[in-house]
């Protein structure tokens, strides 16, 4: 794409003294044949927004221009109708009469059945990759000339080299362990001088970071990971950028950013972290507004989403690189920090484009009542509409963590996770949300629960059955570990076998510890099974309160069933199979999913001492 | 009310060898004028169920005869047309033609304005007493030969000797020290032969305890408290009985209780107290119906809610002791144990006759979403109506507790409070919630915080101007102590003047410690206050994000705002009141309540340290 962008700038030189350099047009494309008609693109050039746009082209014209108080910019709206054709659209711009510089548009054609792709979904596990510490296939981009941070293994902070290649590469890893969707953390451009291996400080929306590949190679990424059955999700963020984001020089327009210069004596204004004031009814106004408008650090601007060609600009974004890259979903970073009136446009108009997608949010809430008011299908009593079909469960991860850790009581221990559950009716759908066992800012599940194998186990056999989407953080197949408490350059160590030379390989299975091989060979067996297991996808869920430390569930549809167990207790369980009878089929065969062993259900089950049991009935 | 029962059963003995005798008629009495047109008169006696009922007046008429599997058991549904006249209704039951029994049953007048009467409200603060420890005024009751459980005051769970007129002798210090509103705990008879001064076993719905009063003590106590500025609020319990109650001995019909055996073994069944299974989508039958069908304790039987003539027997009940007593609200125990179709029923009949009425229900969970499910105007998602305009607050307790205990941070102290709150979005009306600072079921306040009078000021003071209806356990004014876990006998300690003799008194001052005059002082001065801030009784809420310690929020209407701040720092802190400007009225006079001192809202105000500081600014 910066090919194109290159291309087309180069149309504008020929104009002499009275022309204009255009030194950005985003996007650098448009497509033809979508469900929203317009297009706003933004040209950044001297003094450029005291020409007027001008173009020729079937079914295509300029519908509206828009200036902001930086005359530097243009803002040219093309409303495309569903009789224009793919092309290069001729745009002129004009000084009174005179033309001052000219571009070819290109509007493509789409993809077949692009509008209709399917979204990740309850039938996918999801595969979390900070790429930067995952698989470092290309040593020649670790560092790159044009960015200013270079590559530093030894530094937690630093970038280790990791790159979509090694994400390429490590597919058929990916799918023999059952996994079947990737979702990256940020790949566009960061070129911050220290701390950019996370992706979470933008400087160009538009572009991959070189230090990771192209915009090519990840659209090519995209179309061999779908090959190989996975799915690609790509995290966006529209809260904040990075402050060496491009528009720091040059701000489109001033009210482009939240507190732009800090408070009145020019202070830095930190966000308060007050998710409540969204939905509190009492909340002062200042409160609420500090939440929003509030930056997180001093290097991450924050947007002022209200600014109408920004809103704009944002959404188109995240369309261009649904449709660009061939994404199956969008993981929407920091969710509620951003203006709540352009989230529901921004959700909006992302599935007006593709109905079937999926899009969830990241709302940091133990609070179901607060996750819940982001969900598409919500009746908010405020009246707020969502059109997010997805959020991560907080919540549930909160819950899960919480009943394995604490011993078991009338109020503490699983039923913790069997009253978080009963909130589900707060929900739109919660079986659409993803739970997950933890994230590249948590600590690692192995490590929070003390490194108990046992634990473990249940924390992820309840995540790889329980209603919902399961996420995995890279490396939990190999019970990788952190500090208890969050870390984030250990809790985003290096991915073993992703770099030449390491003694550990996960891909081969040199060097890992029996821990790790029967870790991951468990996860592989449980997560290859779940891709069968339609009662899982599709199925309805019934639990039972927990009963002397052991805790049971089913889903189930009309032609599968798989029962749950897990025994927290440090002696085997026995339990009475008519307390079920609700929902337990008769003159059917269990299979006990991991050890393949087939089980009659007569009256009684035995669990296993601290143990999960997972029973595929049909 | 005893006495027209044995005057009207003296009328069926007349009837030689054919009579039957009538041994209960409950209600005893019914009015005219009711919104309701319909009772049903249950008639208790030997093979009553085989007559036939028959009656002339005018407005007067048998609706419908209902019949039980147990034959000695009689309903009889009048229906009393608006023209009817207060007066005695001739009832004849009739074999075949020939007439077996014969009474009167009194229609009475209702008392003027009865229909209109207003419940307890945001302007009202509730004492919460536990009769048998409060006040002995009349020591030749404490123990009485028809009751099984004489007094025996050095047994912590045993009787004391409080009764009504114990309450009756408070009033005039619970009008200075400037409560509004008496929940006494129930009174009704329960002949138990240990354990029953908490009145939660009753043993005749229709009596009050003997070692309590009577009927018509009661009565006059509640127009002696509404004389005095004091509303009284009943406590009843549809959800269970005690085992001594004289249904026990032969039941009105076979499905009248839940479990009336025990399960198929004939083992006692107890309720699992899992109330998330109510709202839970996931929950399996078996365990729903567990928690509302299982009895408390073997003591104590379940009562089938479902079953026709108990739910009006139950509905009429408690409408009888509103009209017959003058009550100004009911406390309803163990809301969610009870059937929730039932519960719908019994608060809309009650609310049809007493449209201005207040009912608190009891719903012990520290989630607003399973509390606001059963609040009237709520839109369940379920579809579930309630009619019950207030619920007891306990995320809010259970909150208040946390942010008092904890140390600030981010996540803990404070923000527990401010988070808690922001969840009022759920509530129909968060302003009719009763707020309370314990109970009989709970520890002694100034014990659960480490008697820190600092910290059990902040509590008392938030009570007294958040928004809701306090509640007040008796003593507490007195800083009375408990074990710090919950330890019942202890907890409701005999009120210290109680009783004759008593070296230290509350009533006169005598013998109390110098925290204890000054704790009395301090809530009689909040509480005298409170009953002219009308910002409290009607006005809005608006809170701040805790900020270094301070917790600050203002309730205001046009002409009155009142402002909290409470600082749990060791430091004095000095907030600049500019963060206020919403709120804070401009060109007003401030008072400080508790020192009367006035104050000048300039630029700062200084809060001292682990102090609150109420402000009534007009």
């Amino acid at each position: 794409m910066r090919n194109i962008v290159a291309a087309l700038t180069l149309l504008c030189s020929a104009y002499g003294t009275a022309a204009v350099d255009i030194k950005r047009i985003e996007p650098a494309n448009w497509w033809v044949g979508m469900a929203h008609p317009q297009v706003e693109v933004m040209l950044y050039g001297e003094n450029i927004a005291s020409f007027t746009p001008q173009l020729q082209y079937p079914g295509v014209h300029i519908s509206a221009v828009n200036r902001t108080d930086n005359p530097n910019y243009l803002f040219v709206e093309l409303t495309i109708s569903q009789t224009a054709v793919a092309g290069a659209v001729p745009i002129t711009l004009l000084n009174k009469a005179t033309e001052v510089a000219s571009f070819n548009y290109p509007l493509l054609a789409r993809r077949q059945h692009s509008a209709q792709r399917q979204g990740f979904n309850p039938s996918d596990v999801i595969y979390l990759v900070t790429p930067d510490r995952f698989v470092n296939a290309n040593p020649d981009n670790d560092s790159v000339p044009e960015m200013l941070e270079s590559a530093n293994r030894s530094n937690d902070s630093g970038r280790h080299g990791g790159d979509i290649a090694g994400m390429q590469r490590a597919l058929p890893y990916l799918s023999t362990l059952g996994i079947t969707a990737v979702w990256p953390t940020p790949l566009t451009e960061n070129n911050q001088p220290a701390y950019s291996y996370h992706g979470y400080s933008a400087t160009d929306f538009y572009r991959v970071d070189p230090r990771f590949g192209s915009n090519e190679q990840f659209r090519d990424f995209v179309a061999e990971a779908n090959r190989q059955g996975i799915k690609v999700i790509q995290d966006i963020i529209v809260n904040h950028i990075g402050s060496n984001h491009w528009w720091m020089k040059d701000l489109p327009a001033s009210d482009w950013l939240n507190f732009p210069k800090g408070d009145k004596q020019g202070n830095f204004v930190p966000t308060n972290h007050n998710r409540s004031t969204i939905q509190d009814p009492y909340a002062a106004e200042s409160d609420r507004t500090l939440f929003t408008d509030g930056w997180f650090v001093d290097t991450m601007p924050d947007l002022n989403q209200r600014q109408p060609q920004l809103a704009t600009y944002l959404i188109q974004n995240s369309i261009w690189w649904v449709e660009f890259a061939g994404l199956s979903g969008i993981r929407e970073d920091t969710y509620s920090y951003a203006d709540k009136a352009f989230l529901s446009e921004w959700g909006r108009r992302i599935m007006q484009e593709y109905p079937n997608f999926n899009i969830v949010g990241e709302e940091w809430s133990p609070n179901p009542l607060i996750v819940s008011y982001w969900q598409a299908g919500k009746q908010n009593k405020d009246g707020y509409v969502s059109y997010t079909p997805s959020m991560l469960d907080f919540p549930i991860y909160d819950a899960l963590l919480k009943s394995l850790a604490e011993p078991e009581s009338w109020n503490s221990g699983w039923i913790r996770l069997y009253e978080m559950l009963s909130n589900d009716h707060v929900y739109a759908n919660p079986f659409n949300l993803v739970i997950f066992e933890g994230n590249h800012d948590t600590a690692r599940l192995f490590s929070v629960l003390g490194e108990d194998e046992d634990l473990f186990r249940m924390a992820l056999g309840y995540l790889f059955t329980m209603r919902g989407i399961p996420q995995l953080f890279y490396g939990t197949e190999l019970a990788m570990t952190s500090p208890a408490q969050r870390d984030d350059g250990k809790v985003r160590a290096d991915f073993p076998g992703g770099w030449a030379g390491d003694k550990v390989n996960a891909f081969t299975g040199q060097g890992l510890s029996a821990l790790q091989q029967r870790t991951q060979q468990w996860v592989s067996t449980l997560l290859n099974w779940r891709k069968t297991a339609t009662a899982i996808h599709n199925g309805k869920l019934l639990h039972y309160a927990p009963d002397n430390g052991t805790y049971t569930y089913f889903r189930y549809n009309a032609e599968h069933t798989v029962m749950v167990v897990m025994n927290k207790q440090a002696e085997a369980a026995t339990l009475d199979l008519a307390r079920f009878s609700q929902v337990l089929p008769t003159g059917k065969t269990a299979t006990e999913v991991l050890s393949g062993k087939r089980l009659t259900l007569d009256k009684h089950l035995s669990v296993p001492a601290r143990g999960i049991l997972i029973l595929d009935i049909r």
